[in-house]
């Protein structure tokens, strides 16, 4: 790997409650616990593939906060940038589905959450924005409340006054904006977007966010049509995102693209079994910034992503697992044989 | 929901043990324990609909009988026409299958089982009568002895004098009728037929057991010549059923059919990736027991059923999990993306 | 037994996170769970002696509160008095100590759960009241906040004026009411001791709570002296409690007292080994209660709460487990070989 | 070692279904299981120590008899000299106990096992009789049924006519006799004993099942005065027993005796934690044969009896599980450090 | 099943230690261990068949050891012929694949191990060679060093000289005779083939162990053109193999085949889910000696043998479990319903 | 806390396999695998205690070395220091023992792991020295090979030159000398203990290793005429340690001492109960060190220290979890109530 960058990503780290197996958790009686989130998911990625991985989040200073820190620790991520403090952490409970059966989230309440209690004076910008080559940012956060979208504005713009890029991830979560979401989103989404030299966003949040328009009714057509413009009004260096298909069994698959410099690149679309959903999105960012840190060439660069993707679908846990070298030869032998 | 009906299922309760994974039980060291029958099943599905769902059955009197109490009530059953007694539950093992190697089921010793050797005055038939609107039996209950079987027709009769509605599912288990079983079972399933008013059976049903012929050799033209005719024999108002084909990789298909007013109503054939294949005729049961209780159009009735089958197969365990609301949206939305 | 008896018990469902074996949050990857609160647990326990137990409480009406409500019903418990809304469930963690490791409690966030945001007419006072003949309230519920106490209270005079039954655990935790705790709690309890009949409460709830003063420095002089003001200031008919010792290598002692019609009754101590601590203070109240509601000799009743209690410490989860006959043998039976 | 002996014990397999941990049938979900008998755990044992052992047993064809026949070999038995054949293994449930909370064992259905069944011709007693040197048999099995007891006393009958030696075990389980059960069982223990040579024996069989009388009441008095009458009346050259005292917190004591050539030998008592109490009788019985077999000093016998019986109690399951050199090693060194 | 014969595999056990599930080891903390080998494997597979199946090796004499010689005999394997001795045993670490991720085999050092440390006087030869009526190598234990090799030479001749029959797997593994490792092996492979008398082998070893030399292109037609020539090269009776073809999803593809006195016969390519894909080799042997010693005609062993091969990929473990039986249906019946 | 300080241990990991429960590997079929060592359990204990903790160690590069990495990560360790090469990870196979049953620990081959196959460029001494305060060495460690003693040597060599401190744990372990030991080993330990500023040893390392004599058979008054005499010859500015005894039930108590300056401080003896003694003499050399690195009182170091010890009994695995805190709480409250 040519070039060892320092990235922060900043986010809520939840803990994630998941009935083993295909129970319900009112069949089950036992779970298993881990804990993740998109900047834990994007740090940890990055931090795997040779970066050095920051995670600027606030933890509780109890039981729960310590197991979720040896944890973060065991995925590579480093905690230097982090505070203790607040009480509680977000959880989520997951009932794996099957089939012709969904799986199901239910949330904690995350309000009262230690990250999204932060004080005002939680995190020192200048100190974080001086450690680090580039921030991640994810619109999940940006959906939280006004604290926590201050924080994401002031360190996003303390990064940037030191010349440091920015990542941003739309991530549009019609739970988290309620009724009416996606006129209380626009806004702090613009000011973000603004602030974003790689951005992952597709036509439906150009549409439905930032209220473009189009006359085409094909998916391809219509983010060939706006993506230029958003990027232009904007300024955005490089816009990525993929369309997904759910198939039965268990399938899944993936349409990777990237626009840059007016140019834009697909990876052909892999289709693929399916074993632990979550997170996957996270990956392909990773990939995506992982490529531009690495100057790769774009095409290149949203096939490592796709595959980085695909490869987060067949692991256990929200945050992606996979080294480069695995990554590269995913792009290449779609189904080997044990490895021995 | 409409209408709230009480409906009592009668039937012997399992104890089904089962080899974690896809282990032999003499690879493995552990199993789980769930407990389950076609009365449990019908019962616990019907009270996730939102109706009162009774078992009519006998539990012994110790740690067992406690456990099976427990787990069936932790099923929504009520157990308030259900008697202590006995000492022995029917118990079986269960190691699933893999793709080409079929799961395995084993029997323990069921004849003394507390269900099994109810005596004569075990239960109280008019109590039981007046205390629900929809009676359910089954063809497995059937074949045990003839002391069971005079509960069930004694039963039956009890509920028929009051006005109230009898459901029988046919469910021949060659195994449990051993050789000529089916001219064993023909009188029995006579006097069934005749209390029934909505039965769950096939033309290999009439042809093998009722000995109805066809010159047809098609299973849908069998079908459709021979239900008229057993309709109008026994004076049954619904008659329904279904075809199940088997592919490799877990794959099963089921083409729902449903008889009544002298109308056949299809639902639409669906293949579907299987879990937990036990339990699935129960499931589709109870759903057209509750279209029936609920007066629903016929066709929805059917579409309804196996939709609610094709959910009990994505579940773990014999007893069907899924609520109203989950089936209808599994009606439309073949493969959906995770809720959260 | 003599008297079966509607009992129901007022208070929140916590859903219980355990570690498994003796790993710390921050060493293990996965929790058993279960759903109890003193509520649960009397109300369950009494269930188990064979009178009705009906929990009133309030659920999410999402998969967790489904999966509270399968698990209350399977503890025994009528939930036809207990009701849906609100989103969250509270929540703990624990850690299992060992020797000179002592447990670990973790609280998720309780003030945003269902039951502690319930409505003002979230509950039918007066159908409560017609259902039952005796209604448990427990001092934790009494430090929620003024909502909940409102519900406690307005409950325990509907009950009152039907001329129920009121027991009322004083059960008082400092974490829960915080700094100045005491007269911060004073007036809630003081009316809570007016409308109670049955009251678990010991010298250092008068002297701590209720500020009675005592020369003495014995804890059971202290005790000898005030609990007959305390009976007489309130007009509570029984008073009963435990005083516990804590030994090394997990074994506690207890000492169980009883005061009724101006008359004194002690169990004689007991010191027994220790497996799952927390809920045995539930089981010593349940059996006070069912001594009560079962007109045993005050003497025979308190060896058979402190019995009662000793077995709650040998069961696995907060939820006592034990029936009447379990409980007489303890009485007398120390240590038994296996049953078989 | 100094003589490799082949040893044969008849007896029935039983599969043991066991709760983990301290939870009980109606908390837990899931079973351990193994499959054991005093036949297997006394030939076990004896293999362990270097004889062969031989399991005269039958065991169903299907696959709970597999999984029994490969968990036997893997304890280290031959069953050449088993059959195969009949439908069903007996079970039994176990819930660990706890300190004041026993253990509980629930049996399913015995009498309809393959080895309760097995027809009169299923053993070749002439081919078992030439293959091995001492056979065992035990109480447990006496009070099955005529067929197995006639079983028995042919094999026991045609040992003897070969000259080889005869081990009982007189196990008197008072649940399987029923009331009345010690004047029933009397004959059937008087044939088993003039053919024995070694007997595992106390005081109470002698004075409840065979009627002996003694004025003392102490019962190692009882034991002195009583023995050497029966070793006289029913001609047997080696009794040896233990009697057992319980403790609270999982603690036992053994006291065990031996008498020989009108000689009694003692072990010092010994008081050790308990973590697994079933089998730890056949381990003595074990203990007591490999002393005999070995020709040691009797004293020396009866302490590694007592030694073997004192780890058994330490294993998980019910055999034992600890060769020659740790049973040695425990005669002198009561605790020892991590080994390594 | 017409010949019981005596089958002896010489071989390494390796102790398999499997990450259950689908995590990494960097994920997991827990390990599911057991005990395999190619000899084991095929001893295991032909003692299921009915035969005799010795195992030949060398197992350290400490609580592995232990532990490994008890799972054998669980298996089926008799250990008469084995060996203790040394210090340790070989292991590997398997974690699971799925869909695009291959899983991935890790070793411990395994020359160390005793079976490969197995000093010159180890094995008795000729006591070996007597005992038994067919001989079990593979080219794993080729690969080892010297000494093994040694062995292995040595045993084969004393077979040979006593007129019984060797079977050789040839299994090259690049991995273990690593750079430049077909012109290593080629002198080992050479010597082994001449004394085989059955062997499996496809066209690859024979172009790239043996250097023979084709110029077709396609597999099918290599191995039609060169298998007549080193059949007739090295003097061998039978030579069979499969071709595979990994498909996404977990699916392979096999096709079998068998050369035999100058036939080829073919069985039908199959395609199938995959749960545990190692140790399918050596169930396709198993099913080639087990034909061969049962004098089935030859394309029916060979249809026999992908039909063990394809049922020991849905069995958890590397080690075959499959009876005749089973393996006969499985030859007819693709995909069967529960086995009830 | 007042100094925070650079604190490395040099030494090997281990993986440690654990059978769970109190199963024997001949019974169980799952391990629990973690990754310790002296040096770990060193490192990590001061990282608790605030203090930064480098790990000196070389990792193979493989998925093995990969989750020993993560995991020293979890525990709180940096890696920064650590080097990867080599094939191979140090195992050991633990399995509990019970009341008079010892535990065993059965050791895989280490001479080939990648720390003990270290090349002699390995490892940058003066980088490391110049990077910490303290640094740890252990006498397991000097055992090993030559090329480790090696290591060892110069390392602590760049240590002292550079003015840093360093600590030793003689830690003599008799199976790893092999016979002959004590003089194989004195020249290597007199090394170390010249260079050493903090010595963890007691009297029977000086009499055995050190070959200094005393008249006295008193442990305690060995220790006191022999300890300034090592200290002196030594020049060692503190030497600590423990005298254990093992009682049965799993007790074991502690006497803790240590001499600083001419005077001996001691703890008193603590008697505790023991969950997992593995590790918990590093938890008490952690404690001096972070004793005489805080300028604690040398009385409260060793109550410190042996309170460290004695919650390291309590706690799953071999590296100790305490915090400061709940060892000082556990200095003065023996056995506390759940923490709620």
């Amino acid at each position: 790997m040519a070039n060892r960058v320092r990235v922060a990503a900043f986010g809520e780290v939840m803990m994630r409650l998941q009935v083993p197996g295909y129970e319900l958790l009112s069949q089950a009686d036992s779970l298993r616990y881990s804990f993740s989130g998109t900047g834990v998911n994007v740090g940890a990625a990055l931090a795997r593939f040779g970066h050095v991985g920051f995670l600027v989040t606030r933890l509780p200073d109890n039981p729960i906060g310590d197991a979720a820190a040896a944890n973060l620790r065991k995925l590579g991520l480093s905690l230097n940038l982090a505070v203790r403090g607040g009480q509680y952490l977000g959880m989520y409970f997951l009932e794996n589905g099957f089939g012709a059966r969904p799986g199901r989230v239910t949330y904690s309440n995350r309000q009262e959450s230690s990250f999204n209690t932060a004080p005002s004076d939680a995190y020192d910008y200048e100190a974080i924005a001086a450690s680090c080559d580039l921030l991640h940012f994810c619109g999940i956060t940006l959906a939280m409340n006004d604290a926590v979208r201050g924080h994401m504005l002031r360190l996003a713009k303390a990064m940037k006054a030191r010349g440091g890029k920015i990542a941003f991830d739309c991530n549009y979560r019609p739970a988290h904006w309620g009724e009416g979401g996606y006129s209380k989103a626009k806004p702090h989404y613009e000011q973000m977007l603004e602030l974003a030299d790689i951005v992952m966003m597709n036509e439906r949040d150009m549409i439905h966010i930032l209220g473009m328009t189009t006359d085409k009714t094909d998916r391809l057509e219509q983010l060939t049509e706006l993506m230029p413009a958003a990027a232009s009004r904007y300024g955005i260096s490089v816009i990525a995102g993929t369309h997904r298909t759910i198939h039965g069994d268990n399938k899944h698959s993936l349409h990777g693209f990237l626009y840059k410099d007016g140019i834009f690149s697909f990876a052909e679309p892999r289709t693929f079994a399916v074993y632990d959903r979550i997170g996957a999105g996270d990956a392909f960012a990773s990939g995506i910034i992982h490529g531009e840190l690495s100057d790769l060439e774009p095409e290149r660069t949203v096939r490592f992503a796709v595959a980085a993707a695909v490869l987060a679908h067949t692991v256990s846990g929200d945050t992606p697992m996979s080294g480069e070298g695995e990554i590269l030869r995913a792009m290449t032998d779609a189904n080997g044989d044990v490895i021995r």
